[in-house]
């Protein structure tokens, strides 16, 4: 058991606190023989990275992973890989005022009746620096999950604005700062963010992620369900307060016939005449696209003044400088693609463990 | 790791098939010298229990269940505690014509896909009966707990029709077949499953559940969270494909001015002005109540015909004749507040081992 | 993580006391389609049993394993399996008079130290009874390993006699009540064991189990070694000192060049002229046999008088009666050989999950 | 599960290589508030560093630690704390001409053999070196034990030379290289070990590690035993081949009435007579020293010729140059301490989660 690692043969172990030297993680399990330099992972990370838009923290952090151990002449050996980014721009200073009053919304409060003690430096060990890890470790997992397995995501939803599901399109998704496949609904976005932003505020969004190619057979009847796996490991991202799987919550409203996936063979398959189960049945794949959303909650640390306490017990109201994301929802996409390659690695260890193939 | 468990210091185990002799689970990290026998689990599993109303399956089974290991007169003794419920109205013939066709929205596709065997006799491993032993560890998770700290659970939403949370009552839950806590409602349900069940049809439904007297601190991060465990644990349940802490998915939809759950010292306690982070910061408990919703999709064994496919690969229609529920979402009720109780007694214990308190 | 269960995708949950109504085990994580019924399973148990001789302990029970779950058909369907064994022939009342007394060398005071309470009758959960269990998952674990793959113990020493390696001879095991290679050896055995168990007294014995047929490459560095898992299993068998791998504590006293086990190329394979590795370098194997040895300590319930504590604190002497095992490494060498077939099964499944071969 | 970690609630994660830029550990699970810095842990890496005599390896490495996260203001903060050393004196170039031929003994063969690759630069990962992590994530471990807890760890025998438990005195251990009680034996060893390495030979050695001041009630049935945890931790250690709990294998020859620690009330509390049990009963602490002992097989890389075959499958002899431990048992001393440490301070915590003091 370990409270900072996830996966049971695909394994992270992470480690690191926003305003420390260093942070890093340590993936054990990897098979060996897969090819895997820095230059595999970097890209992930710029996609993740701060300072990349006016949408997201000014924060100027170049995130640049080393690989510590695991590889022997390009190739992954069995051992495990230990990833360490350092951390840079490092202002502790615009913290020293949030040091006794804690953040609505924020750990500050949880973390100090939990431990007695905490990093106050920009969340410490809270703080959405964390998740540069996992997007090192899911670019290792989709090295492991292959070619043939496509994971990717979206921003589908930034306050009200939702995107239309008819004007979705892929591409579109790497052309605007917001990973939105609806390239109308980016402009509008830009605006809305604008606004958000110069008035001190921050909003919440919904990540959606599908992986497409997922053979059938993965996961596991009845605590290692694929979606249950899926659901710890969306939910353990910062800020996230909701996760469903296919048609999710709009499925409590449907009746049986509406929502039945129903079967057909074609040429020589089974395809499923719709997708409201998000690709897993009774825990494990059924061959269709894995579809997961995520509900990011608006960013905690907010410039506009909000009533709170004191460590000493006062009644105070708190603003947050700082440089933070007016929409933590938008770098949680690359955050979510990894989670969901990480998870679906396990798996496949997992089932090729049990099952032998 | 073991697919079938769940929880770390206190570790749940289950194993059965819904047609086999029994089902049952090991319970294993139980503080000893807690009072406990069958007394006081029974009447958990009654409230989960078949055939109580015209709404949910009416198979009938006693649900007895037999504790066989790990107390010693009357009292927890530290070892593992051994529970086991018999089946008795095992039906198989019901079965016989699904064997080789499967049903959409139903496990049985994929564990064929899996394993390449699978026991179709009402659903095997799949089938809801295996949450019975949830229900029986969840009562030993609630003496771990104990009487300061309260777990109940609702059912809020079936089909299109949502409680009115002005009329919300705790003492109504207990007075109608849906754990609905608004009366007015529970009328509308019981016409409207009415007509779902007689169409052969059958409709979803969003359950709550409420956790009060949680003390602040427990939880871990980073992906030891308890909204991570009770995401987990929550989506593991049967028919789940949502989950959401506090405000959820509406969370997405609100900017940070709104969403802030203010704090303010109220007679010397921090207390919070809202509750929209659903007692939960950063992974740890803040003190407040945990609120936890399910979405449960719509039974997928339903009368009336849908398309599917043969183990043989050909197109034809089925109709699930046996003994369903018309809405699962109700007897989920006791379900998923067993678990909430099981996650909370391992976050009970974990936050003691490393903490000391 | 759990108290009462090892391995790790073979993972096997043990629960029940020696006087309650059952013990049992669940093993998860087996692969689907292996045959897989009682009478695979009974065999061993029957090699374990106790009133096989008047070497055992006299107690009388049938050991009838029982299958609740897991198979379908007749083979295994890659949900977990649960096995129980009634208990029949449970007279408490022996235990009265150690009540309040403790055994010196027994876990009667640790237990009632560390849980202020205990199931004083049999020892409980402390009770040799327990290893039933492992014999029954040991069954399930050569099943997964296959014909090919042969695992064997002995007992090579009771007392100061040792077995003349000169005159191991497997068959002979089978042909005497001690499990032991040595015809001649077992012999006086006999007269000595008759001595002891006469005087009142009991004596130790070391066990040696070899698996012969293990492929190159299972276990796994650095924590998963191997030679790790094997010692835990090992040293979990009550009344276990000390283990040892090949030559074990005698590599201690040798050089380098005696203790090299030198390879050679023998018709195309890799041989080794020696086994002091015991088939295992840097915790993985090699490809020669596994040899483990395991020191077994002297029943602690004995007839002859020792000092002693009460539960009050006073100073007394307690003599034990009940039906306790002269020597109880006897009845320790299935239980041995079970454990070696669960870790080599853990290992083999481990390792098709990293290396996918 | 992971191969690469151990322990449960206070758990260690390593990695890293021999020859690699550096090697380094994750320490989860340790209690808030402990004072904790580098200085706390260099001097027990000091004490395991190379080159410090002639009788251990003269690879110069300072071994300087770096603490990279988990500590706040020189105190843990219940966050991962992240270990990390440099590797620095790295001639990889020794180890060219062993690249294609495996060394009898060594973990060439079977990584080779299980992964495919394998990093042959002094072990990669199977060489001593990983060892270090061990000894620092082990002061962690003293500090959550405290100071009435001591552990302390002696080297009883090289070769066939034993020390004489009369002349055992614990101050003389830091007085010799070769953490000796016994000043006498220290000189004939001094002498012994001059001679196997001018000879290009290596000798194995029994290395012996004491706690006392554990409290009745560590450690847990059945699987969770804590001389099992003991036996896999020490098991663990590069190039051990048995481990022996208290009377360890002399108890197999000895008689219950002569094994049994005979109990006494002195002066309110309970004694024991002697300690053939090591201070374990049932797998729970009895409150006595706990002590253990590990057989250290020779370092099989020597220069003395010995048969092996190549890569390619053809026999050759192989001289293994490099700069070797003539007696690899010596500089196990602080890595088995630290192991002790290590699986204490876990059951201290797992002890404090389940029963809660």
């Amino acid at each position: 058991m370990s409270h900072n690692s996830f996966g049971h043969l695909f394994r992270v172990t992470t480690w690191g606190e926003s305003h420390g030297p260093a942070i890093g993680c340590v993936v054990d399990g990897c098979p060996p023989g897969l090819e895997l330099s820095e230059s595999d992972i970097q890209p992930f990370l710029d996609k993740r990275r701060p300072g990349t838009s006016r949408f997201v923290t000014q924060r100027n952090e170049p995130d640049k992973v080393t690989i510590l151990s695991g590889t022997f002449e390009g190739r992954t050996t069995g051992a495990p890989i230990s990833l360490m980014i350092r951390n840079q721009d490092r202002r502790s200073k615009d913290y020293d005022e949030i040091r006794d009053r804690f953040r609505p919304g924020h750990a500050d409060y949880t973390y100090d009746g939990k431990y007695g003690i905490r990093d106050y430096r920009g969340g410490g060990r809270s703080s959405a620096r964390e998740t540069a890890n996992r997007v090192t470790a899911g670019a290792i997992a989709r090295k492991i999950l292959g070619e043939d397995l496509t994971i990717r995501g979206a921003v589908v939803q930034i306050g009200r604005h939702m995107v239309d599901s008819k004007n979705w399109d892929w591409d579109s998704v790497e052309k605007n700062p917001f990973w939105c496949p609806d390239a109308d609904m980016a402009e509008l976005w830009a605006d809305y963010l604008d606004g958000t932003r110069k008035s001190g505020n921050s909003v919440g969004a919904i990540v959606e992620v599908h992986a497409s190619g997922v053979p059938l057979g993965w996961g596991a009847p009845v605590y290692g369900k694929l979606d249950s796996d899926l659901s710890a490991a969306m939910m353990s991202i910062n800020a996230a307060k909701g996760v469903e799987i296919g048609a999710g919550f709009a499925a409590a409203a449907m009746t049986g016939v509406d929502n039945a996936d129903e079967m057909h063979m074609t040429g020589g398959n089974v395809t499923f005449l719709s997708n409201n189960a998000g690709g897993i049945l009774g825990g494990i794949s059924n061959g269709d696209n894995i579809v997961v959303r995520v509900a990011i909650k608006p960013t905690s640390s907010i410039l506009t003044p909000v009533h709170t306490v004191t460590a000493q017990g006062e009644n105070i109201d708190i603003s947050t400088k700082g440089r933070h994301d007016p929409c933590v929802g938008i770098r949680a996409v690359p955050v979510a693609e990894a989670m969901m390659a990480c998870v679906l690695a396990d798996h496949k260890i997992r089932h090729r463990g049990q099952v032998g193939t």
